[in-house]
């Protein structure tokens, strides 16, 4: 039988860098000693009071179908908070609720992309993005932001990369997988260039509430961006709802319409119970969250400690998130053979990051989803690991 | 800004189809006296074993990533629960677990179809199928299954659709809007011209656990289907569950690899603790389904035995579902004059069936999916509308 041409834009490159960490995930349930930090799952359960929300939603019976694009008063919350991280001036009616961060993408990459269309893209950049834009027939061009550069964009070489046929630019900032965070004077420079060249500009915001310092910057607060930007977003990271499925896109209004449209034929709305623990946790003081933020960067820093002083291995400082981008390029392998090595020795998963863009060769994702403890006991092993490369460069 | 062709695609009939309903929705949050038979969301909560496990599965903080296709056990679980219904031999490789069967007609039509593509639907057919299909970029080709033979299908039309550029057919059975349910006589030449003109066929069975005494037949079962049917169904209709967002691909091994890598893009999963409640719905002895189903066939016996008094009306008898159609056309309204003025006279909301398809022109769609007071008194008050009209023929 005959598949649609639709199914060879969505396979790919990404799809195959996930092998390890499947590999990880069916090896631990089988019982074997390994540690995870290829993942970008939270190690923390999600926060009681949403989870209470949830299970009191369910014991009255919000079990019915939904509005399609959420609730009013979770698509209102949702504007407030965007408002105050973004400065951008929205209601809800600019607002829809999607079932996390990726199904925003997939609907901003069908709505606005069609085949003949050039997608911008910053690499590195996650793995899910290839695939999500190639869904639209839309072609992809990778813009580097290079490691010596700590992973930022110089503004120059996305002019360079603009073409007649350029649709849209498709970034993430922070950034997953480096933690690197867009300032304000390259959002600045990145809006001039959408606006001269009448693009849209998909930002994916979903580690904003995960920085370590720095301030984060919406580009679709911007003069002049609100009617060329759709921001995606969820509650995934900063909230540890990973597996609830529930996010947002923001953009202008007949965009909204377009995602109602695609709504009515695909998710058909999200489950009233999740609606209520969003919307409770947008609008109430949940103090894990705070205490979540610490534990990560807590972490980072004891993982940069630990693994800056392993001869052949150099950490990039994230700016947020929960992964670290570790440079094995010293090691003398290949990140792909350093993962599947490190993997096959000692347990420990982490991601080949070549996959993520050629500006991630030589390098691989570590996440900081364990305890403290683990994660020690991790670096030790990737330290026991990294010393038994003969080929390890001083 | 300039949106996608795929917009266009997903907009159309179908869509406006649902301003009286979302128009009722929102004058009953207003506090208007308003019935609300124009969705098939069951009034029923769903049963308590099913939201006490995820209640539990909450409760143990099940709020994390979980596998794109749905768990191991789950596919398992759907994988029997097909084979009891259709008799196809399946396993839980021939499995994706979806957000629904809306996300599966919308992930088949994706994995199947392209432009060029034409797909035979039946008609009357779910509003949804229109965009659904279209969205692939295929052009749809409609088949009468017409009011005189009671909304069942004549081989021979089939037949007589078919070109060079077939490459699909959609139906439903048991059928929403009209509640027939293909016999296996039907069944078994629909499979012919599958097999014949090499066809893939995608049939959605939610309605399948709705039956009034006929016997479901699945065309995956059929001897020469496995290889070229994708079954879609879900627990939303069954199992009260229509919130919940949870439902079930089977199909070759092949279309689940595509399926797998959507998911990648797309949802990303379906939460852990609405997977543990589906495998427990699968699993389990859940009483209350029988007696749901009961109570719909109560509802449809009633709402016939008086609207069929009611001069001008006409009902047909659906062998399965939570909808009935009636024929207003001797009332000398059209569907949607009679629809709208239902409601503005009377606040009872049912839906104009002709956007399902010409053969359902001249039709409204009534669900069963109140109490039975409500039912009773939603009949009252058609029937007292109906009796306003001057125009209604002996």
């Amino acid at each position: 039988m005959r598949y649609s041409p639709f199914c060879d834009r969505i396979s790919g490159e990404g799809v195959a860098a996930w092998d390890i960490h499947q590999r990880a995930v069916h090896d631990q349930r089988a019982g074997r000693d390994v540690i995870i930090l290829s993942i970008g799952d939270p190690d923390f359960d999600t926060p009681a009071g949403i989870t209470d929300t949830a299970i009191a939603s369910l014991k009255r019976g919000d079990t019915h179908y939904s509005d399609i694009l959420g609730y009013p008063n979770l698509r209102a919350a949702i504007a407030a908070h965007h408002k105050r991280l973004s400065g951008q001036d929205v209601t809800a009616a600019n607002v829809s609720a999607v079932a996390g961060c990726q199904p925003g993408l997939f609907a901003a990459s069908m709505c606005l992309l069609a085949p003949g269309d050039e997608v911008v893209v910053l690499e590195p950049m996650y793995l899910t993005y290839e695939a999500t834009i190639r869904a639209s027939g839309a072609t992809l061009k990778r813009v580097s932001q290079r490691p010596e550069n700590n992973f930022h964009l110089d503004p120059a070489d996305l002019e360079k990369a603009i073409t007649p046929k350029t649709k849209a630019l498709f970034f993430a900032t922070p950034s997953n997988p480096t933690g690197a965070m867009m300032s304000a004077e390259v959002a600045k420079a990145v809006a001039d260039i959408a606006i001269r060249h009448d693009l849209w500009v998909v930002a994916d915001e979903v580690y904003a509430g995960l920085t370590f310092g720095k301030k984060h910057v919406s580009i679709a607060g911007l003069p002049g961006m609100g009617e060329r930007t759709v921001t995606v977003s969820s509650l995934s990271k900063s909230h540890a709802m990973t597996g609830w499925r529930i996010g947002w896109m923001v953009g202008p209004e007949e965009l909204i319409h377009h995602v109602h449209n695609l709504g009515l034929c695909n998710q058909y709305g999200m489950p009233p119970f999740i609606q209520h623990a969003a919307t409770y946790a947008l609008t109430h003081d949940v103090p894990e969250v705070e205490a979540m933020r610490q534990a990560y960067q807590r972490r980072r820093d004891t993982a940069i400690a630990r693994l800056n002083q392993v001869p052949g291995l150099s950490c990039h400082v994230p700016e947020a998130g929960m992964f670290m981008m570790l440079d094995v390029r010293k090691t003398g392998l290949s990140a792909y053979d350093f993962a599947w090595g490190l993997y096959n020795e000692t347990g420990v998963s982490v991601l080949d990051a070549s996959p993520f863009g050629p500006s991630a060769d030589g390098h691989v994702r570590v996440s900081f989803v364990i305890d403290e403890k683990s994660l020690d006991e991790a670096c030790s092993r990737i330290a026991r690991y990294t010393n038994t490369l003969k080929s390890v460069k001083a």
